[in-house]
Formats: structure tokens, C-alpha cells, sequence
């Protein structure tokens, strides 16, 4: 499918939008959730607390947006997460200097060049704007986080950029608190800001983005004495190499070197475990290890979980091996011993993280699950992520169907996300719960008069079978956690 | 239970904390949930959900919280939503002064006064600082919308201050493809952003919050034509009156004019009836009609929802007739026609909203549920509310005891907010998961390994029977869903 058909069903039917819509002034980079990406989002929210978080038995928190200057001096994020910005001297569109450079060059930057170093090799690479061959500007680097001001003093806050700098500054109080022990790791669904540049296609690059970070905090001298790898030992990673992608055993992951370490092994295991439940068309992702020039400033290693769609190959998941750097530049600016022990080991854990982009990753389950078939539209969600979960038609609007058929809506309302419809056709309306990737129907017919029976359909077979309305509640339940529908 | 006591639960037991806590230069006013509190205000939202969301049919949606400045002309925030400040010449402390001037004159202050009336104010009542007793410098009028810069250009937006601008703003699209029709709700749990003067009391009055608002669209004309009226006609509101807090029928409410129209006694009926779900004592809440003065600019008549705690009368949710002014504003300010068709009427639609504080109900959730008993703290929740659903432990930490513990706590945990303990005293962990609030507990003994079954535990009657282990996790999910726990 491609990107401008799940923007099509993204807009008409409720799942997202631009956001500030009716305003010519709306910023780019922003887009809210509509009933049926809201509900999207809540089940995907759901499927990760339980098959990581719950699994793992993270400490999950919910950190403010808002933190202090402090936090982001320490974290470095002040002074390194700034974009090279450039700006045509004839039309004076902007541009980031590091797109157009690597564009032209067709290899990746380096991390880490001065504005000096940029403009030579704009000079070098004769790089003039796109968009009507003017001479471009010095570069000037520009930060991208957002700053706040706080009270009437005005005082510097920022708008946190990742989740995760929430995580290390909570860590010594809720270690303490949560009575853990190393290794542990901790997790956090919620927003993340960044000034981009240049945002673009819709949830893909957003300024106000979710992530669902996990961050492991571990003693580095006991990376491989990790129990947990036993459960994953012959499980096979999709590891991109020189060759191509290939499944490799965990085992034989860690052994051959691929993957440094069994604790780094079992989360990019998990990981992936996971993302089979989305929907994510496996055969379709991959992990990739970075080049040296591709990481983030603090990152020591780094994979990208990678999915193909049609705008190319698009990272959702960004797992680094931050080391100590945060724990140890978070306790070095604030003066607080930020150490635990580890049996009689004094030691500033060292952490690798998940970093999850969650909203790119809802539309790639979009992309990878929308189907055009001969007579339908059909989006062939995994039931437990379908937004709405049921519908509930009566066949004709008249002869007491209607009554009969709420009836049966308001018994399902509370315990599912259920929609109940009478207007038009019955194929029309099987055709419009299709394309929103509702698994299963239950019509109320005549012979529901006469027996109670009603018929339940499913969505990806379009066959149905008679169930009593007695059994609805149950069945669907059923259906949702898994369970097999059978003609 | 005072309000320290709740602090002191909160910060030992991970309930929540200040943010970036660490560093000294903290913002005040902003608070993190730890994974206790997080899952208080999960369930919290679940039971919203339930019982208000999808009790009534309503729309939900999740907006950005970085929104463009016209929505906030048009919505009146950037011109009215500001706070009087007066800073003390002598110390150079900053004051409310509408707080200065109505604790020295006992009286409510109006909306709207310009700076130079409260000039007059501090003149007339001959106000000084309260902390040295130094002359005031003039009043001037500070926003307390936070703003932010998009992009290298810096150009101006806004953290949306509530959450319904997102919704007044979306209503056009979503009304049409989500084949709406009037009356109906729109709901949003979300983020909410306000530049305090004086945060306060942790989770009562925050800088940035959460917020859980519905905004029922309706024909003015019909306000009474309104058949769910129908299911709350007997049911009795807490409101107050000159004489107290009356429990007066939405019948009798609406015949004497206590409510204005059958369409706001049933919203404010089925809030009630939500409330009465949370924990929150009955006896100590009530519906306040305002004042003409006590009313925010957009509100032609209001209600709070007030709950008494240690600090007094606290504000949970404000219940405001915002009339046609939001829809108009933005129809008027975007020139997009805003108005939809009601049978043959074309109508703006007017706007009743529930606005919720959920952190500060989360706060008088945990003061009305924490009590102090002779041998244990305990922590009263609703079951469906508790963070943590269920211990389970070993009745000593030997003799293959933890292993049937654990294996029975792996079964739990995908499904359940479930915990496993084996160190201490067994007395000593129950009373470590009572001051929690978790209502059971399983404990593995040494009849489990002869016959197979447990102790099940009831927090608040403390009383334990015995059933068998297979049994565990129905028996739990049903004394979730409300079931009785018989010994």
C-alpha cells in the first residue's frame, strides 16, 4: 500500500490528522490521534506493557515534560542535539546542511562536525539550494529542543527531547524505593519534543512524537552472566549483514561476536518477539548494526530495528549502549551518589536501551496491514490491536432488529470497543468495519426472532457462522484473546 | 489522613515525586508518576472509559499539546488568561495580587478587572507584602499560556493550556467522518499546561497536568429534549444549598431550576455516579453552583465538583455552560464553517464541558482511602483501582516454597499487576502490600506442595481461606471485577 492511501484512511476515517487544522498558521510536525488511532495506540500501548514491560518486570514511571535546565546540560543535549542549518541567500528557504551534503555524496555524515567543517564541505561539494540553485549561507547550528519559560522570571526549561532523561534522574530514588537490584530495567510510554527542521510525512517525523523507551541498567563486568538468555538461546534474530538479512540464533549471535553481549542478545530478542504481535510483516524487518559515523553522541554501540515501507526502510527502534555516560554526567552536575551495589560491587550501572518510535511504528502496522482486495478495502489488524473491536448490525432497520440489535451493543459497550450501525446496506456496512480493521461482526436477523440465534463474521474470511446472542460477550472475548473462528 | 502523610506515602513507596529532583535548579510544579502512581491513574483512566466515555457513546481523541497561536487568540487565552502580579519593592517577591487583596477583604475577587482596578484594590485596602511588609510595586497582568518557538524561524505557538482547544478545533472533521450526529460528546485524557505563579501542594496545583474533559455539543433548543435523561430522573445530586448539601432527584433538580436543563443533570448525574466508583467518600463531595464572579470568561454558568480533604474543599471537576464562544471564535478566526445541521437546522452548536482534574483526584483518592490502623497502615482502594492487584509470596524463603511461589506469580503476571516477594516476615510483607493498596494476596505454604492450594488473603478484612492453585487467576479476576470475597 502506499503512503498516500493510509493518509487517505488516516484522514477519513479518524485514525489521525493534521493538527491546528482549520488555521493557515499550523505548525508542521504535529498531528493528533482521532478515535480510531487513539484506540490504536492504547491496544499497541497495551501489547508492549504486557509482552515487555510485564514480561521483563520493569519499573514503568510517567516522568514530566517539562525538566530543568540542569538535566540537559548534563545529558548533553544542550550543547550536542543541534541540526546544521543553512539558509539559501536568494529565496532564503532553509535547509539542513547535513540532508544536502549527504544527498549530493550519497554517504552518511559524521556525527559531531563544527559549522566549520560543514561549510567546507559545502564549498567543496559546490552544494547550492534545491530549490532554485542559490549560493547558501554560513551553517549555523540550531538545537532542537524546545525551550520553556518558567514563571513570571522567565527561568530556562526545556521540553524533554527523549523519555529516557526522566528515567536516569528518577533512577537513585526509585532503585531505593522499588527495593531493585542490577541488572534492571526501567520503562516509559509518553511524549518526546524536537524542533525538527524539516518534519515531514505525517507520523513519520513529527516535533511532538511518543516513544516507548526501556533502559536497561546493568554491572558491564556481568553483561554475560544473564539467566534470562537461557529463554532465548535458540531464538532467531533477523541481523542484517554484508549478505543480506539472515536468522541467526541468539546462541550463535553472541558466540560469532554479531551481538556483543547475552544481556544485549535477550532485549533485541524480546524486542523482536514483539513486534511479530503488531503485525509487522517480519519478513519485512531487520536489525542493523550502525556504522561508528552514525551514532548518537552518547551511543557506544548501536542496532536500528528497521521495517520497509513504501518510503524506504524507516528505523522504529533505536537500541544503544549509552555506558555510563548518563548516570555518570547526571551524578557529576548534581553531586549525589548515583552508585548501587551490586552484591558487595559499588558500581554506576551502565545502560542499553530500547528506544522505541511509537507513532512511526503505528503507521508501518497501518501500511503492513491495509489490503485492497477485489471488493474491499480491508485493514487485517491483529485482533488484539483492531481499534474497534466488534460491530453490531441489525440486517434491516424495522420489525424490532434495531431494539434487538442495541440490545446486544449495550451488553458489549462497556467491556469492548463496540460500534453499533443501522444505515445503509448490510455489505456496505461489513465494507466500512473492513476497512477499519474490525475483526468481527454480529448481525441480528429474522431468525434471531425465532431463536436467539444471531450471525457472527469475520473479517479476514468474510465467512459466518450462528452463535447464540446470549453467547456474544464470551465468543468475541474469546476471538479477541487469540482464540480460533471456526465455520 | 493528612497531607503529609500522603507525601510521605507517595515519595516512599513510588507513588510519585518531584521532577528532575536531583538538581537544584527543579522547576517547582512538576511532578513524576512512579510506577505506583502510574498504574493508579491507569486504572483511574480505564474506569473513566468505561463508565463516562463509552457509558455514552462518546468520541474520544488525543490531541497535540504544542498547538498555533490562533487557536489561542481565538479560543481568548492569550488576551484573558492571565494572572495579576505584584512584586514587592523591598524583597522582591512576587505575589498574586488577586490572592493578596481577597485574603485581606474575605472576598471572592471578580473576573476581568483591568491593572489599574487592582492598582486601586492594593491602593484602597492598603495591601503590603506579606513577608516583610514592603510597599507593592504596580500590578501587571502575566499569561500564563507556556510559549514555544517552532522551528530555526522561532515562530510562536502555545502548550495548550486545557485540552478541549484540541477538540473545539477537530469537531469539524471528526463530526463528519465520524457520522455524528447531535447531540454528542468529544472526551480527551491528556496533558494540560499552565505557568503558575504559585505551584502549590504537589499534585493539587501543578504546572503541567493532566486533565480528563468532555465537551457535549448539543442544540441550544433541545436542552431538554434528551431521552438519557430518563435513566438518572430518580437519581439524587449532592448539591449544595444556603442550608448545606442537599440530595435533591435530577427530576426535582431540573423542575426547580437547581439545574438548568435535563441535558446538564445527567452529565453532572453520571459524573457523580462515576465519582462514587473512585473511592472518593460521597458524604464529603458536592456540586457548588459559582457565583456570577467566581466563573471563568468563557463560562455562563458553572458547577464544581468539590471534595473536602486535609486542605480543605478542593476542586475536582468544573462543570461550565461555554455556550456557542469557542465554536464561534474559531469558525470566526479560521473563516471554516463550524455549524453542522440538526434535522433541517443549521446550528453552531453549544458546548456544556466536564473539565476533570485527574492528578489532584488521584490525590483525594489516596487522602480518603489511607487509614492508619493499630498494626498497619492500609490503603483502602477500590479493588479495580489498585496498582498493584495481588502479592504473591512464600511462606518461607526455602524447602521449593519460592519456586511453586514463582511459578505461580509467571501465570499472573501477563494478565495482572502482580508482585513477588520473599524476603521478610510474612506479617511484615502483607503489611507492606496493605500501605500499597493491593486487596490480595497468595501465599505458598506447606500444604500447597501436599494439596495444591494457597492462602488467599483479603486486605481489608485480613481474613484468608484456603483454594486451590489452578484456581488463582479466575479467582483473582473475578474479585477484580467486583466479586465478593466469602470466607
Amino acid at each position: 500500500m502506499s503512503y498516500d492511501e493510509v493518509i487517505r484512511l488516516a484522514l477519513e476515517r479518524g485514525f489521525f490528522s493534521p493538527s491546528s487544522e482549520i488555521y493557515s498558521d499550523a505548525p508542521a510536525g504535529f498531528w493528533e490521534y482521532g478515535p480510531l488511532g487513539l484506540a490504536l495506540r492504547r491496544r499497541y500501548q497495551d501489547l508492549w506493557r504486557r509482552e515487555l514491560v510485564r514480561r521483563d518486570g520493569m519499573v514503568e514511571i510517567d516522568g514530566s515534560l517539562i525538566m530543568s535546565k540542569s538535566v540537559f546540560t548534563a545529558s548533553g543535549h544542550l550543547q550536542s542535539f543541534v541540526d546544521p542549518i543553512v539558509v539559501c541567500k536568494k529565496c532564503n528557504t532553509m535547509h539542513r546542511a547535513d540532508r544536502l551534503i549527504s544527498e549530493k555524496t550519497r554517504q552518511p555524515i559524521a556525527e559531531g562536525l563544527s559549522e566549520k567543517e560543514f561549510d567546507e564541505l559545502v564549498a567543496r561539494h559546490a552544494i547550492r539550494c534545491p530549490k532554485d540553485n542559490g549560493e547558501l549561507g554560513p551553517v549555523r547550528k540550531f538545537n532542537m529542543m524546545f525551550r520553556v519559560g518558567i514563571g513570571p522570571s522567565d527561568e530556562d526549561a526545556y521540553l524533554r527531547p527523549e523519555t529516557c532523561q526522566s528515567i536516569f534522574v528518577d533512577f537513585p530514588r526509585l532503585y531505593k524505593v522499588m527495593r531493585c537490584r542490577l541488572p534492571v530495567s526501567f520503562a516509559q510510554f509518553g511524549k518526546s519534543f524536537r524542533n525538527e527542521v524539516s518534519p515531514r510525512q505525517s507520523l513519520i517525523r513529527l516535533r511532538e512524537l511518543y516513544q516507548a523507551e526501556i533502559e536497561v541498567f546493568f554491572n558491564p563486568s556481568k553483561a554475560n552472566e544473564f539467566p534470562k538468555f537461557d529463554d532465548v538461546n535458540d531464538y532467531e534474530l533477523r541481523l542484517m549483514s554484508d549478505s543480506g538479512v539472515k536468522s541467526v540464533s541468539c546462541r550463535h549471535a553472541t558466540v560469532s561476536g554479531l551481538v556483543p553481549t547475552h544481556l544485549v542478545a535477550y532485549y533485541l530478542a524480546i524486542l523482536q518477539q514483539f513486534y511479530e504481535k503488531t503485525g509487522i510483516d517480519m519478513q519485512r524487518a531487520r536489525f542493523r548494526r550502525l556504522e561508528d559515523n552514525e551514532r548518537a553522541f552518547y551511543s557506544q554501540f548501536a542496532f536500528d530495528f528497521e521495517v520497509q515501507t513504501s518510503l524506504g526502510w524507516t528505523e522504529l527502534v533505536a537500541c544503544n549502549y549509552r555506558t555510563d555516560y548518563d548516570m555518570k554526567r547526571h551524578g557529576g552536575l548534581s553531586k549525589k551518589d548515583v552508585s548501587v551495589y551490586d552484591d558487595e560491587e559499588k558500581v554506576i550501572p551502565h545502560v542499553f536501551e530500547l528506544s522505541m518510535g511509537v507513532d512511526r511504528t503505528l503507521y508501518c502496522i497501518l501500511e503492513h496491514s491495509f489490503a485492497k482486495q477485489k471488493e474491499r478495502n480491508v485493514l487485517k489488524l491483529k485482533p488484539p490491536l483492531a481499534p474497534i473491536q466488534v460491530g453490531v448490525f441489525p440486517l434491516v432497520n424495522k420489525d424490532g432488529l434495531p431494539n434487538k440489535a442495541k440490545e446486544i451493543f449495550d451488553n458489549l459497550k462497556y467491556d469492548f470497543d463496540a460500534t453499533y450501525d443501522d444505515s445503509g446496506s448490510i455489505g456496505r456496512r461489513y465494507r466500512r468495519i473492513d476497512e477499519i480493521g474490525t475483526p468481527y461482526a454480529i448481525t441480528v436477523d429474522y431468525q434471531t426472532k425465532e431463536d436467539g440465534s444471531v450471525t457472527l463474521r469475520d473479517r479476514d474470511s468474510m465467512s459466518q457462522k450462528r452463535i447464540s446472542s446470549a453467547d456474544v460477550p464470551h465468543v468475541v472475548k474469546r476471538l479477541l484473546n487469540g482464540g480460533v473462528f471456526s465455520s
